[in-house]
């Protein structure tokens, strides 16, 4: 498939004829051949997809990519379950690699340095929130690392695929000996989980987290959580992830969700939850768990929330959502998980076995983040 | 009625014979006679009802009360709508009055003061929250000003009543030449907007406020608004609200919540909302005028809070339920409303009117809070 009357055709639904000037104009500086894995269509099957991603500008840095982690929201746009997807999609904004090339005004990174690309590769960076380093909350709204259109017209295309190009104020430092493909998950799991405990203070030492959902989030919530030495207690619905949760992952304790009694115990006890289900689930008895001005963090994606006010008036409750995180605070996790030595737990697979990957995570059958050995499978 | 009588029969409800000797030791010191209004049964009409308050303890100070205001709960707990009604309930918690007698240990107030008693009249007194000033979340519960079990097994009578007697640290000091008409809304409507829009960060002067509703709670809302310097929008089901909402109580925008196209132009500009609400209403279109970390307090209770998670998520949006405040924050907040005569708007009533202001109640038919004058019509 030609890639310049795809984007011609998405171009000219969007009206937006400046841009296919523009774009025109970038499609013929071509100067890379990029190959990837994409969806065409709704079936979300991926298969191999050559695209040209722009020249390297003077901001920019070329990243040839070692790992990409999968995130449930490749599912969701190779789908197209998800706002409107823009095949081909390349999914993928869990990305880690190595520097290759820098443009000339690029300060932050050099050849060979071991960087991270995660959800978004723009912003206006003029806003208020831009300028606090909240780009994700882009006045203007960020150019997400797939399936976006950025501003020179051209649709992103995410890491699976062997090199990205990126402004360098988006790509961040991966610390002196972390492993890189422990890194990827770090880029959206990880800063998705860690913005709201800093933001709500759940990094003081003897507090009380509950964590809902024992997935790519979750299992990091309570890795996050012993490192800021909270005590630690997974919300599940099933027993058998109990042995993992207190041994692998270091949880204090294991509370089957449907057990009513089980619950009791924990009533009024906890300072805070962070809820990473997606699926749909009541709210008000984890809310009962919570003591008084009690927060929990929203980052999973139900359908609909459903609780009754008495337990939030009367226990002075707080509910708060989140979205991963700006590129100060993106930064800030990835030196504290090298410090701290936080790894997530991988199941590293060639991109041959994406297809599968993916139809394994929406069964929720990953312990407990798939990520893609790009370097050593996609050639 | 004989009141040991019905003490005796709910004592033995509740199966506290301890309490039972204690209590009727407590009734053969009766000392004065009150004269109270109450429900007898779920009818809810009040009539003359006379009853023994407590003698004068070492740290208890004796109100003659002049004013008492009416708050919802008064309907709910004379119409058996909330809770156990412990008949015959004579309802108030918005309490003021003149100090008429003093223990021995009282060191806050003397006699003549002009004080204030508000929803709770006992707590623990020793737990983590009351050693805070958060006695109203006291561990043990608080001993609500009517329809509670005090420690001493004594059912509560509240404001509707020619005096109370009440341990000092749940009484508090009306500041001088404030009215006390005016100062009895103050100790629940005024303290259950004050203490979430301190806790929440409200008094910055230039951010932004929204008001849903505009009764009792909200009008006080708004009042705060304008003294913390805030820019003040009142959301209303209805229009007829606007210029009072504009001319007597200062808002400076007022916007009919059914009107999509007034509601689209508020977008992401409001940096707080609070919602005193009481009747079911949706959500997501309020969540929508809220900045990005914006938050909405609940202080109103609906049946159900119902919502998208997206919103919450994508803006950062915090949910926090409230209920009114410590002693702490009480007498902070009175102090604050004498400084700045903030003065609620108020309709005074004679205690013999009081069957008709619960019906006016119920219809939202007040502006904004009635207040009895007991100290010229109970006799």
């Amino acid at each position: 498939m030609c890639v310049n009357s795809v984007q011609v055709t998405v171009l000219v639904e969007l009206g937006s004829v400046s841009f296919l000037t523009e774009n025109l104009r970038m499609a013929s500086d071509k100067s890379e051949n990029c190959l990837g894995w994409a969806a065409r269509d709704e079936s979300g099957v991926l298969s191999p997809y050559e695209f040209n991603r722009r020249a390297v500008g003077k901001d920019d840095i070329s990243v040839r990519i070692t790992h990409c982690g999968m995130c449930y929201a490749d599912v969701l746009y190779t789908r197209g379950k998800s706002r409107k997807s823009l095949y081909p999609v390349v999914p993928g904004h869990e990305i880690v690699g190595i520097v290759q090339e820098a443009g000339s005004d690029v300060h932050r990174f050099k050849i060979g340095d071991h960087v991270g690309v995660g959800t978004y590769v723009n912003s206006c960076r003029d806003c208020e929130y831009c300028d606090d380093g909240l780009e994700v909350h882009c006045a203007d709204g960020i150019v997400t690392t797939f399936n976006g259109v950025d501003v020179d017209g051209t649709i992103t295309r995410g890491g699976y695929s062997s090199f990205i190009v990126v402004h360098e104020r988006y790509c961040y430092n991966i610390p002196d000996s972390y492993p890189l493909a422990l890194a990827a998950p770090l880029l959206c799991a990880g800063i998705t989980v860690y913005t709201p405990m800093i933001r709500h203070k759940m990094n003081q030492p003897g507090k009380s987290l509950g964590v809902i959902g024992l997935g790519g989030l979750g299992h990091l919530a309570v890795k996050f959580g012993k490192a800021f030495g909270l005590y630690v207690t997974v919300f599940s619905t099933s027993m058998s992830k109990k042995e993992e949760a207190l041994t692998i992952l270091g949880a204090d304790n294991f509370v089957v969700s449907s057990d009513k009694e089980q619950m009791k115990t924990l009533d009024k006890s906890l300072d805070f939850i962070i809820d990473t289900a997606s699926g749909d689930h009541i709210f008000d008895p984890y809310i009962s768990t919570l003591k008084t001005a009690g927060v929990l963090v929203l980052v999973g994606a139900p359908n609909e929330i459903k609780l009754s006010p008495l337990n939030l008036l009367l226990g002075m409750i707080t509910i708060s959502g989140s979205v991963v995180g700006g590129t100060k605070r993106t930064q800030e996790m990835l030196d504290f998980c090298g410090t701290h030595k936080i790894h997530p737990e991988i199941e590293i697979i060639p991109i041959q076995s994406v297809n599968e990957a993916l139809e394994r995570l929406i069964k929720n059958d990953v312990k407990y983040r798939f990520v893609i050995d790009i370097e050593n499978s996609l050639k």
